[in-house]
């Protein structure tokens, strides 16, 4: 498939209004933010990421002299509008939390400075290049809090909606603490550390199980994992045994062995005593097969060292989408929110502030409106100003060690599974008074 | 972000067996298939999409200079192996259910016939490539049979899992029957109508509610659908009555009034009175809002015409993966299958054959080994050799409307939303047989 990666990939109303806004002048500021309106049931935080997808595509956002002609052939758009789309380009601010960062609803993810035809027309694309990220770091770094000192790898590209989505998840979970991917191309693309075992179907070709897993080792000699649940987990935990004298003096180093069915903790433990009874203490157990963040807590005490996430995580099945929007603030100086039922939102440009207790955990947040300086750290920073990043990106290590230090200072009830106690986010008067402002100011609601 | 289409999207295991199966001379002549293991609990069939998508993928599958010097970089692998992916190209034969083909477990969705070492390499991104499409497919269905005679359009891409996540949405949609999507790059790309209506960013914008409806209506007049729920839905739609001779007068053609919040229902009644009395019948009402099949049949009797169907659908949110699996079968020439816990397979090369009743209606499929001739059509068609599709892709229209006379011959309990009857999906004689004589080959199970 060649690939999607274009200005059209956008919902046609976004084009339709930016005819709109052209033909009547509406090119003054617009200030929209990017924000959670709630969190999951099954989350008690929200850790950042995306960003850099989303300001590479800020800063390449063109139409091409094609996608002009079919916009014109379309027959729905008039020349200001062609002309416009033909200059194109993303000139904008951008204020963002750093990727890593753990946030909560209501405060802005990202936030958009720019001409109103401008900060509209990106709005698709940005909620689709955050959100995803967003929802595998917040996951993935349960599996991390859930399983402290564990060997976490992403397992979930076959599975995962697409190429794109099969590649952010590795990077993501690789962000949130996970120490790979099974994704070889997150690799190339990313570094991140790419692991491997080997398929049922390897064994299940070979006309005897022992015989393909001598094969597998003298092949790739270095870190080898034998899957050893295609017939009987024990009995090929033995086969393992009885070969590993031979493959060892053949320079072999078996790693590990991997579990994909059945009771996994049940297993690992007679494997465990199988391989430690055949003089393999060395040789740890590594486990998959419909993981996540519960399963892990589970197996807990089992003697498994590692494991193979995949679907759950890459899928976010627990909850595959984050009640998120990318709303105006603020247009021409004016305060904007909406009051949709269910949907009413804080109006302005907004910074949040943290404060932290004194043994170094988050205690609270403030969200304000920008300027009304609180106690605490701020949260967003500027990263982007006429549409080019102010800096590069930090390299995806810095990122990883962020994240690590966020999970670090979580307050105690944010790090269990079940949900606890809510994250405090006090709304600051100004940012109050700036609502009622907003609502006087609309006269939407007075027809 | 430049596109991941690369063949190093994949999981490493799937170089590392590569490089076993080479060195061992494992060159021989593999069967895997795909297939779903179960059905989700929510869904009565599933519907067959994907199928051009990964035979554009394997026709294409070659991995470039660079990504061999990569891979050498590595580390990992021989210089047979590097010689073999430099080479590369998938030369074997595809048999498949047409896309928009109802199917069920245990029956092949694909089967590809190839040199081991070919058929292996490109299990993830098949799965990848087939799983999702076949997902969103399968569930606008449900759509389109809760609510015959309605405009269905689906409005995904914000909240789907990545770019080109969100253009197979579009298409599995539009195959299912949707009429549209709000995708631009969707009609671009493949013809699919894009609709569109206006974002409550623009109503805010505007000083005035009316204003905005006027603006976008004499810049946009040929379709136009105007956003009412931002402040007070039917306060709005008294505006709407208001302005339409005005609009009208200027050449602007209303459609419709849409909502987006709230009580769809109760809105809608209330707002179909306001229309109706302000002579104005012909508008019609249109919702949208975490809406799904379940919110459809709720809304069956409510006085709404169309509806944006997009996150639900798009990220599958009821289930958002399926369990299924692309396993090897055969391998030069013998029979093969797991027996994980819970993970058995049918071995061998399958056809499935479906029985219709005398209405029309399917009545049952049986599913056994290739060249055992059953009552019933034979599902499966071959449309790859030696690597090339052996004739064009059908258009989409065409697969459109296979699918709605898949549709239209589904068993009625298959046709309502809460689970029925199970589909028959009978094991033949000869299939059984072949997995015993399966079992027997096998020497894994005898250490």
């Amino acid at each position: 498939m060649s690939c999607p990666d274009s200005l059209l990939l956008t919902d046609l109303y976004q084009l339709t209004m930016l005819q709109a806004y052209l033909d009547h002048g509406m090119t003054g500021t617009a200030v929209f933010e990017l924000y959670a309106r709630r969190l999951p049931e099954c989350r008690g935080f929200l850790l950042a990421a995306g960003l850099e997808s989303a300001l590479e595509f800020l800063e390449n956002a063109r139409f091409s002299a094609e996608e002009v002609a079919w916009l014109e052939a379309s027959g729905r758009f008039n020349r200001r509008f062609l002309d416009y789309v033909a200059d194109f380009r993303f000139r904008g601010e951008v204020r963002a939390l750093p990727e890593g960062t753990a946030f909560f609803p209501d405060e802005p993810l990202l936030q958009v400075v720019a001409p109103l035809p401008e900060a509209q027309l990106v709005e698709t694309r940005l909620i689709n290049l955050l959100q995803y990220p967003t929802m595998v770091a917040s996951k993935a770094a349960r599996s991390v809090l859930a399983a402290p000192g564990k060997l976490l790898v992403e397992f979930g590209l076959r599975r995962a909606h697409g190429a794109d989505a099969g590649l952010a998840a590795a990077r993501a979970a690789y962000l949130a603490g996970f120490a790979g991917s099974s994704n070889v191309l997150a690799e190339q693309r990313y570094g991140i550390p790419a692991f491997g075992t080997m398929a049922h179907s390897f064994i299940l070709a070979h006309r005897d199980e022992a015989r393909a897993f001598a094969d597998f080792a003298l092949s790739l000699p270095r870190n080898v994992t034998f899957l050893i649940d295609t017939f009987d987990t024990e009995a090929a935990a033995r086969k393992v045994v009885e070969l590993a004298p031979g493959l060892k003096a053949q320079g072999v180093n078996i790693r590990s062995v991997r579990l994909d069915s059945g009771d996994l903790a049940g297993h690992a433990r007679k494997v465990r005593r199988i391989l430690d009874a055949g003089g393999l203490p060395d040789v740890g157990i590594f486990a998959s097969g419909d993981l996540d963040e519960h399963a892990l807590e589970e197996l807990a005490d089992a003697p498994i060292g590692g494991f193979g996430i995949g679907t759950r995580l890459a899928t976010c099945a627990d909850q595959p989408y984050l009640n998120c929007a990318y709303k105006l603030q603020e247009y021409a100086g004016r305060p904007k929110r909406k009051r949709s039922e269910g949907k009413a939102t804080w109006p302005g440009r907004k910074q949040a502030y943290r404060r932290f207790a004194a043994d170094g955990r988050m205690a609270g947040d403030t969200l304000t409106v920008e300027g009304d300086r609180q106690q605490g750290e701020p949260l967003l920073q500027r990263v982007m100003a006429d549409g080019r990043r102010l800096a590069p990106s930090p390299p995806l290590e810095e990122i990883r060690a962020h994240a690590a230090s966020q999970l670090a200072v979580l307050p105690e009830p944010l790090r269990r599974l079940e949900k606890g106690l809510e994250y405090p986010v006090t709304i600051a008067p100004a940012l109050r008074r700036l609502a009622e402002e907003a609502d006087a100011l609309s006269t939407g609601s007075k027809p």
